[in-house]
């Protein structure tokens, strides 16, 4: 029986960048060394490196005047980095707090710096992104910080605010399922262990001209700017993850990029809705249908009984990973990329067959 | 002909860690899937890691009253970590000047507490490690910084200086190689990526009362505490590194632990250093006997063309990454747990051949 993984991170991964990854990994290229034993300066990983930072230019459409960064640390890392560089005398930080995650990233931002919240989605329980029109933001903005995807509370901002400051994103979560609008950004940060990659590398991009006027009296390797200079070899990189990257990134260039993939996700996406909206109340979203995660479709059920015994018969039918998150319960069902729509079309049978059973 | 690979970082690794890897990696003991694409909280990674985690504590004989962390950003972001965590009012920090490595880790504490140099070798230009007696501490030391083996220089700490304050060492270059003095220290780190396993991760051993008074204002992942609290799953861990390096800590337990480790690493030092000592002035070694390191062992040739032309012939022999930093030249052997003691053999009869063509 295949199985399908629905964890919201790490999460599943093209089969074939997996395959390829291990046909190479103890032999790379005829080289008689595996390429994590490599030097990271030398031509084989210079070559894989370079690849993997044309490939996302290409594949995410980078403007010219933005950089692209592999890092490491996690999103966790850039809450910090972000206030450190871009924060202070005169400059502070508005944030949405649309979530869990926006909600880390501010507490660690408000060490660093001035900050405020733009817009609170707490009293709603975090079911919905903002409308723009409900954003206020304060004299000396240097950014508002959005969180494009709560991965835990299953909502998606689909109505990028273009509210006359730079925006900064955390895309952890739908990185590299759709275009991002560049205009609106100074710097788009994820860490790559949903769509782009395994654990372990942050793909950042920034927009040159922001990091002219970063703070530098900050330790070396919390630097973008360092970074930057460096192209991403600054310090020795995360080799692993950083080769998958590239695979990935490939992978997903040949088969239509960006477009043809937010096709699918829409596909996908719809196909589990529709289950949900079609139950008559047996399976219920807790998110206002606008805001909808097309990565994370977190539902309920009519008990939390019902859910654990989902759960079980889920995980029997070999569909792994859909526990919500610790702190909401229910279901989740992470939809990123590389899950295929067959996965998909498994979980809503299963959905189908339990719900009449139950019934 | 046998590959043999004397980079000083990413460098070897066991093969038969890689080709474990090799077999586990598109699918993880009949799960379906691979380790790297399961949650970081599910029960397999959980394995894992706290396989890897007790691994540790039992091959480095960790005391009771430490902890053992997995991070990422390698010994750079500990160069920042280190003293933002640890210093602050009344507590100055103490670095030896050892080497690049020290010079980077006290550049980046400046800007983040009080510190000082406690030692400076560099009128001699970095060949040799203090005597613990040229050390010179000042009131309110909070640590002794020291890096145990300064990879570019090639010289390694034999006499560590107990001098009454807690040392905080970087091991990168040497952990694993030799047992700690765990009386000395507070805290110790290490990137992976020589002894331990690939790129992207770093382990940091940290005594349990030295938490209790770290810094709290500081981002949440920069936080030592958060991270002992978290069991280094507070955020998403580098999962391949982690599962990588727990192989190679389980083949070195199999191979009779640090003390066979060590004594393989002073026979494969002895050969080589014999080699540079009894060629008559032809290879020559700009360390000081008893600082030479037993893990990087530096040495120049009469002229930088006899160098290039020493350098292609080694690579044409399938002897590679032997080039000296390039910030001192000449050649450099890193001769890291996983270098076997026939690649030093093979190095040592090219050495040998070279000599006889060239003098």
């Amino acid at each position: 029986m295949t199985v399908f993984n629905f964890s919201a991170g790490p999460s599943t991964l093209p089969s074939a960048a997996l395959r390829e990854a291990q046909d190479e990994l103890v032999e790379y290229a005829g080289s008689g060394m595996s390429l994590i034993e490599m030097s990271h300066r030398g031509p084989e990983y210079t070559a894989v490196h370079e690849d993997a930072i044309a490939l996302a230019r290409t594949v995410f459409r980078v403007p010219d005047d933005f950089s692209v960064l592999f890092l490491q640390g996690g999103a966790t890392l850039q809450f910090s980095m972000v206030p450190m560089n871009l924060l202070g005398a005169g400059r502070s930080g508005g944030y949405l707090m649309s979530g869990a995650w926006a909600k880390k990233a501010l507490a660690d931002a408000r060490l660093y710096g001035e900050t405020y919240m733009a817009w609170d989605g707490s009293a709603s329980s975090f079911d919905h992104m903002p409308d723009p029109r409900e954003i206020s933001l304060q004299a000396a903005t240097r950014y508002l910080h959005v969180t494009s995807n709560e991965t835990i509370d299953g909502i998606q901002m689909f109505d990028w605010p273009d509210v006359g400051v730079p925006l900064i994103g955390d895309m952890s979560s739908d990185v590299m399922s759709r275009p991002i609008p560049w205009q609106l950004f100074d710097l788009v940060y994820a860490g790559a262990q949903k769509n782009l990659g395994p654990a372990g590398a942050s793909i950042v991009f920034v927009r040159d001209s922001a990091l002219e006027s970063t703070n530098r009296d900050i330790g070396a390797y919390l630097r973008y700017d360092l970074h930057r200079d460096g192209n991403s070899l600054f310090n020795t990189p995360p080799v692993f993850s950083v080769w998958l990257i590239g695979k990935v990134l490939k992978l997903l260039a040949d088969q239509g990029g960006l477009d043809a993939v937010e096709a699918a996700g829409r596909d996908k996406a719809a196909l589990l809705y529709d289950a949900i909206d079609s139950s008559s109340g047996f399976y219920t979203s807790p998110v206002q249908v606008e805001s909808r995660s097309l990565m994370n479709v977190v539902f309920r059920l009519p008990s939390e009984e019902l859910e654990t015994k989902f759960l079980g018969i889920c995980a029997d039918a070999q569909l792994h990973g859909l526990k919500g998150h610790r702190s909401v319960g229910g279901v989740r069902a992470s939809i990123y990329n590389a899950m295929p729509l067959s996965g998909v079309e498994a979980l809503v049978s299963v959905m189908s067959q339990f719900r009449a059973e139950s019934g």
